[in-house]
């Protein structure tokens, strides 16, 4: 069969949403940058009516422009737009059937929920939900659009978005939008390209920057009057004319930071009182769509109607043995990373929820997918464990009269625990004799007991960002579809499994799961734990995370290993596709070796992060081979082996169009020398108060000057250095950057080789950001080095100073990250570096005064982050503080003396080394002065011993000056200490005697100065 | 059936035009007014490539904005766009095929194509064709779209816009546009009606004027910096963005008319500048879509074959009778107006023709409807009468040699006229002898001399305004679609019919005729006249104008009756009416008699101008009931009486919603008095050089004032015309005037009443528009009538004075039309009025210098008037120039004059009388110089004699002073006269006797000073 064609496909979807009962509507009469902004999405998702609709809607998005040559991406795309309002309950469901009425098998196709949270900030609205992927073609925005206009939806809306070029090329199989066949006679290109040509020059080269801001202006202007007569939709209009004309101007480069910031906040503000307005119209008119008939959300919680206990039950259980337990919350498609942490919350929280409700059991297993977490618990008690409660009372001589007659508060205290005044005790309690009940708790069946508490641990369950679907508002990482909850009643040899009762989210218990999506039947009734196990076995589904990454990644493998390949270690990305689906099964395609000249870092980027692929390297051995690329990449779909090739060739056509993409982005950087792109820092603004980027480079250049003095470089890597710190931000004023930022400093490298810079400056360049990422790389040479140190001292010194320092979860700009990374080169480089001097150093060049408190917070924060290193470590706490507490504002040499000092504190002999020192400490300790020690005073034989001692340690330490150093000096002198404590009164009554035995031990207790206070030692 | 809702209507016009091979497009992404200015219009029918295309449209029209209150005029409608380019050949009866589609059953309701040009000035476009009115309601604009962006179209496109509302209104019966059904569970009022109240506010009132300037300056400039770069799509962008807040500031009446010109001047230059830049696009492009296999026209004229006529038909005919001939001319709908001229056309060129071809014929009947233009002629002769020709030759002497032997030139003759050398005669012709050639032309078959006829025929046809739609580019008034044409060959009693063999714009003819537009059969064959009278008799079409006329009166007349009413003459719309349908069927339809509360004249201008219909009068014979309407009309349908009840509800459904509309406007109007819009005039610009309407008023006003003084008027009417005149012009600042000019003066005496003003005055604000249209009333009251007078006269010496005479057919401010008023108010009311010193009068008002030649200038124009009203009312050309050429700057004596000349000139004794006038004047009329006349010197007696006469004539015309009087007075001087020049020789020897004598002539000849110069009449 012919695939449908490009307006075929627009006339399916619309005749397939109206018979799903949705207003077929128009695009809107404005340049929209998505189908998001026409008022039927924008507004009409607003406030408490049902609304069903569903549109075409021409996006234009001029950064997009690619002048027609990019076979993606496109300055104008064609989406459509379909808004469920309240949630269907299905709309996952609903919406694959649309693709297949669009003639797409889904079983010869990876279709995939990649999450993809969607944010709005000039329209203030968020939602979460997925990119839909066809064969790794983003093919569908599905959002539950949680916020808009700045106010909370209720109910929430589902918002599809088409990707309508997307599909077109995934369906006829084509390679880019110009060659999709529109009609039966023209294609896309014939009736768009020279839209694309044009627009594309005028976005980018010839849009007048002046005349568009005056646009600006005039239409918030309107917008406002508008506002002013609360005329909601001429506002809205004109907010729509802002974004655009805001659009424009970004991508002639025109907006900076700062501008972009408060732009935005007045659009916001804009989109918010339109948003206040249009709730305000429709709660005078008495929301006129909300009719009786049609509730507005989910069906309402009706209230759990649980399986009535029978009173047999409760009272006398049947003999039952211990039998397994299975529970599957099935969902819309998790996050990756939010599975990973849900799987490790029911790892705790299951065995501590057990045994809270008493109930025995055997072996106990998480499992989980994106669609389903799974609680599986063998031999699990039928019934909880009996609890006697002894319930206090008043008082004996209270509740009984003397003539041993219950008083009315005995009386009262027996009826209100239920018990007859007759079972009332008297018991020795906390200390005194009290009335008690004594409560017999018979265990309850743990189908019942489970049944109440299943929806309490669901609702525990923690996210970073959680969302509301229906009517009952409950908040999870995506919806909550299914639940299946059976539990065996083990008798007479044989385990009948029953429904645990509860009801969440306004979904009931059962007994049903799901498959794989589009493998049949879809639902599933099951009767135990096996068939369930079976049930999805047979799918391909690997319920065991673990047991799914060891399939990947023997499968990637073996697919690299057939073209003379290896894939790289990489545990995020593996972790990250293992949790993106249920049943892998691996793929490898290809690309054009052509693409192989663009910069290494660039492809992997793409292919790692926006594809999940895994990149495939030649398999040799050598250092050469390490980093060469093969033309190819594995993928892994989710799924059996069906259509493959299919999946191969979609896959294919995404990668490609990618890499065209990072092509063009790199041409046209390439068109000018590195440092020409110091140009456009001065439009970006780094932070308010510090000014921009290139202000910032500027701080960093003379910083390193300041700094590569005090550090001994020559002459020559002072020049490089110098050089290196001029051009290490440039990078982020080319498109490559600013298209994928995690490319910094790798492009960098790349574009100041290009432009002729030496290699070790571009190499510095690249090394300033080192390490990235826990794990990452430290710079190799001490330009990258120095560089990356004085970067993140201005960074932290700025932002402290600005009052900017970080709290709580807030860390906008990295700074932990920053001084981690600080901390982490200094180690690595066991460089001798005092932040002291280097902060104040930092804080001359800034544009504001960096105050003593400010610098001080700086250290402490930095220290912090050398403390959690060294914890992680492994050192104990105590030496940590005790090395820190004073040397920790250097901190390698700090971390060299935590290492000493814990051999020594491991020593056999340590208990008599530290008691030795801390008596010379703690008798000295408080005192204000020091004082002089003349050995003519001496009056016991000790003092001139210990003296003796003390000259010899102090010598010794002059060639050390470590805490192995301090403590090697000290040792000797531990005897002649101890003796002086022994045989000497230090507090002696002669005022000179005793100054001068004072004296002594001050000096011993400086030994230890500069290296650690042994103080905060443990035994100390 | 449920009819379908709003989105299925779309979704099946979408569905349709793609099985017609469009592409589906969609609508355009900026507030456009219609479809056509979307690019997939605008620029895609310029260029020889076909396109073929369907869309909905979303139009703003902000001064359409009626705050959601009518049921069918809305800020925004949809359109549903179509363009076939080349013409399909049967646009018509795709498009009907498309309502079908809809589930209209067109023989159940009334559709017409009823003539509707349109143009963009703001894009340069213009087409001809029709509106579509579906039950009385256009439902589509129908479009041969001729030019765009200033740029001649080859080919033409065909364009369909859809009015989506109307269509849904009409086919769900609904009242509203907020009643239709959108979805199944929504209606457009739900989703709409917000967005029409507040936009219509916005538009009205709220839209900052200021800044909406501003922006269009900017749009303009971007405008013009991407035609600098010839980027057509953001340029057609920006244009699209001038229009549309050019319609805001228009609303806002922002807009005064010297602007207006401007804007549109600008908009239609840069519009041309975009399609100049898309067409040189295109051309660099090679015009990829002009295939080889797919031709850009309709089918390219083929050489037409004609059957050979064969050398014995054409040598010996057979001997065949006379026969009838019936040629049918098939055209898509004609307009009322060229149907008329086009048979008046026929009528005087058919008869002329079938002379010229000397085919002897009888009866001769041109018939037609707006579908087909008929010629049937009786009798016609088989074969043209035979011809000799008589040619001249070289002169004998030198064709033959003195031997009698031809000379070369003879030879040479001979043979160029292609006989013998010995068949050429020597002939007596024009005064000498010449070698001739006799040639003897035998008559050809009049079935192959029409055939080569009559492709001339229809050529020669001429309109007003013609179109091309096909590759031959013929023109004409609309489309032709078929040619019928069959002629007889009598012969052994029986007739047989052939078509007599042609083609024309691209058609062949044939012996098809079509029927009435859905009766089956649609296309018949037929065998002979008879057969094509009868075909169409059984579908009730009437060919002939008359008998339709005739039909439609009976049927009006009678339905009138009915309801105690009658209607008036119209002649004008009774025209139209029967030009506008083939076989009428009448039907009344009644509105609401609240809107009887509306001026008269607003209604009937709104049924008879708006919707062809009649409207109905009280049948009384007193004058009150003459005005007085009853609520209803009638309208005239084409077709038969199946489904006239629908029919009547959708008739009635349009003249609700026009009476709201009309009624809103009047509401609106009366909240200000009359005078207060006198303020709008400041921005109504009459021309640039003479100012405003408001300026204007106060010219007239003043020449009034001026005026008054010498007519004599009581100070009361000086009073009531000094008012008049200020507030003459009030109305064309009120809305109800803005939206139909054709009640000016009406709505002024309305609005004057309502505000207060005396009746008087109110009434001579409606006279001085009076007369408007020949036949027309004139004013009946002194105050209209001098108002209308000063009017007139400040417009021609005013425009006049600026250089804007009419020139050729040019006459854009209708200056022929004011002095023909003026000259035929003047004569209406015998009114002694010298134009010289009133002009004087007019000229010392304006602001600018008018010359003594301008001011002649107009003097004449306006005589030029004057001597067509006189002719045309029959006077004797001789006698009118006798009397214009003395007394043409004063009507009514002038008119008078000629009048009586003319009575004079008529009497037997004519002859006697004029002979002696002029024996008097033509002997003085060379002399420089007046000499007096001294009886003393008489040398005759006959000198004395005629003295007496001449004292006697000069003493009677002091009574008289008209030509009367003139010929009065002197006819009892004749024989005096007579007897001088018998017996006296005037040109005497002697000087003073010769003087005296002239002296004598010229008192004579003085006796028609300022009546007539009789030298002018035929016969001096």
């Amino acid at each position: 069969m012919t695939p449908l064609n490009f307006q075929s496909i627009i006339m399916t979807l619309q005749d397939f949403w109206a018979r799903q009962g949705c207003l077929i509507w128009q695009p809107y009469y404005s340049q929209v940058g998505a189908g998001t902004m026409n008022p039927a999405t924008a507004l009409r998702v607003l406030g408490p009516e049902p609304w069903n609709v569903a549109y075409v809607e021409p996006s234009i998005r001029p950064d997009d422009g690619r002048y027609g040559e990019n076979p993606n991406r496109m300055q104008m795309h064609y989406q459509f737009q379909v808004i469920l309002k309240p949630d269907p309950g299905n709309p996952q469901e609903i919406y694959l059937q649309s693709l297949e009425a669009l003639g797409i098998d889904p079983k010869e196709h990876d279709i995939r929920f990649v999450e993809d949270n969607w944010e709005s900030p000039a329209l203030g609205a968020w939602g979460l939900g997925w990119e839909v992927w066809l064969d790794g073609q983003e093919i569908t925005q599905f959002t539950y659009f949680q916020q808009a206009g700045g106010v909370v939806l209720d109910p929430v809306s589902v918002e599809l978005t088409y990707g309508l070029e997307r599909i077109a090329i995934a369906l006829q199989r084509v390679g880019s939008f110009r060659d999709i066949q529109w009609s039966p006679t023209l294609k896309d290109g014939d009736v768009n390209l020279q839209a694309e040509q044009e627009h594309s020059k005028y976005y980018f080269e010839i849009a007048d920057v002046e005349r568009l801001r005056r646009m600006y202006d005039l239409f918030e202007a309107e917008a406002d009057a508008c506002l002013a007569q609360k005329l909601v939709l001429p506002a809205h209009d004109y907010i729509l004319k802002c974004s655009h004309t805001f659009n424009v101007l970004d991508t002639r480069g025109a907006i900076g930071v700062t501008e972009r910031q408060a732009l935005f906040g007045r659009m916001r503000d804009l989109s918010r009182r339109v948003a206040e307005a249009y709730l305000e119209q429709r709660q005078r008119l008495e929301y006129p769509w909300l009719k009786e008939e049609e509730p507005t959300g989910a069906p309402a919680a009706r209230p759990v109607r649980l399986p009535a206990e029978s009173g047999a039950r409760q009272g006398l259980l049947p003999a039952l043995g211990p039998a397994p337990l299975l529970v599957e919350i099935g969902t819309e498609e998790l996050p990756a990373g939010d599975l990973e942490s849900v799987l490790r919350q029911l790892r705790e929280r299951v065995p501590a929820l057990l045994s809270e409700l008493r109930l025995e059991h055997g072996e106990l297993r998480i499992l989980g997918t994106p669609r389903r977490l799974v609680i599986h618990v063998e031999d699990l008690a039928a019934v909880q464990a009996d609890l006697e409660q002894v319930i206090k009372g008043p008082p004996a001589d209270r509740a009984f009269g003397p003539d041993g007659q219950p008083t009315p508060a005995a009386l009262g205290f027996a009826r209100s625990k239920g018990i007859d005044i007759a079972d009332l005790q008297v018991r020795e309690m906390d200390g005194g004799r009290y009335a008690a009940a004594v409560v017999h708790q018979s265990g309850r069946a743990a189908r019942v007991v489970l049944g109440e508490a299943l929806p309490g641990l669901i609702a525990g369950l923690r996210f970073d960002k959680t969302m509301r679907w229906n009517a009952t508002n409950v908040a999870f990482s995506r919806p909550i579809r299914w639940l299946l909850a059976i539990v065996g009643e083990a008798a007479d040899a044989e385990t009948v499994f029953q429904v645990v009762p509860f009801e969440y989210a306004g979904l009931q218990s059962g007994n049903t799961t799901r498959g794989l999506r589009f493998i049949q039947p879809y639902e599933q009734a099951v009767g135990s734990p096996a068939e369930f196990f079976a049930f999805l076995e047979v799918q391909g589904i690997l319920l065991d995370p673990e047991q799914r990454k060891q399939a990947i990644v023997a499968q990637v493998s073996s697919l690299a290993a057939q073209v003379g390949g290896r894939v790289k270690d990489d545990p995020a990305l593996l972790a990250e596709v293992t949790n993106l689906i249920e049943a892998p099964t691996a793929l490898r395609g290809t690309f054009s070796a052509d693409h192989l000249k663009l910069p290494g870092e660039v492809l992997t980027s793409v292919m790692k992060k926006h594809q999940r692929y895994f990149p495939v390297y030649a398999a040799g051995q050598g250092a050469d081979t390490e980093e060469t690329l093969l033309p190819a990449f594995i993928a892994v779909r989710n799924g059996d082996e069906f259509g493959l090739d299919v999946v191969m060739d979609g896959n294919e056509h995404v990668i490609r169009a990618r890499f065209a993409d990072a092509n063009y982005f790199v041409r046209e950087d390439i068109k000018q020398p590195l440092e020409a792109y110091l140009d456009k820092l001065r439009t970006l603004i780094f932070q308010v108060k510090l000014g921009s980027m290139l202000d910032k480079s500027q701080r960093i250049t003379a910083l390193v000057d300041d700094m590569a003095q005090g550090m001994g470089l020559a002459e020559e890597e002072v020049h490089i250095t110098h050089r290196a710190a001029q051009l290490c931000k440039a990078d982020l004023g080319t498109q490559m950057v600013v298209e994928m930022t995690s490319l910094q400093g790798y492009m960098g490298r790349y574009y100041a080789l290009r432009s002729g810079e030496r290699p070790e400056v571009a190499q510095a360049i690249f090394e300033h950001y080192l390490p990235r990422f826990p794990g990452d790389a430290v710079p190799a040479s001490r330009p990258g080095l120095l560089v990356g140190l004085a970067d993140r001292l201005d960074t932290l010194c700025g932002l402290f100073a600005a009052g900017l320092a970080p709290s709580g979860n807030k860390d906008p700009f990295a700074q932990r990250r920053a001084a981690l990374g600080l901390v982490q080169n200094l180690l690595a480089w066991e460089l001798d570096f005092d932040l002291q001097p280097a902060l104040s150093l930092a804080a001359s060049h800034l544009p504001l005064q960096a105050s003593p408190e400010s610098r001080a917070a700086v250290l402490d924060f930095i220290v912090e982050r050398l403390r959690n290193v060294l914890l992680e470590q492994g050192w104990h706490y105590d030496v940590v503080e005790a090395v820190l507490a004073v040397q920790g504002h250097n901190p390698a040499p700090a971390s060299r003396a935590v290492k000493e000092l814990s051999e020594w504190v491991q020593r056999p002999d340590w208990n008599s080394i530290l008691p030795a020192y801390a008596r010379c400490v703690r008798i000295t300790r408080d005192l204000k002065e020091r004082y002089p020690v003349d050995a003519a005073d001496f009056v016991e034989p000790a003092e001139g011993e210990l003296y003796s001692a003390l000259l010899q340690a102090e010598a010794a330490l002059a060639g050390f000056g470590s805490a192995a150093g301090f403590l090697l000096a000290f040792e000797p002198a531990i005897p002649a200490v101890n003796r002086f404590f022994d045989t000497v009164l230090v507090m002696a009554e002669d005022e000179g005697v005793r100054r001068n035995r004072l004296g002594l031990l001050q000096r011993i207790a400086a030994l230890a100065d500069g290296v650690a206070d042994l103080s905060k030692l443990e035994g100390f």
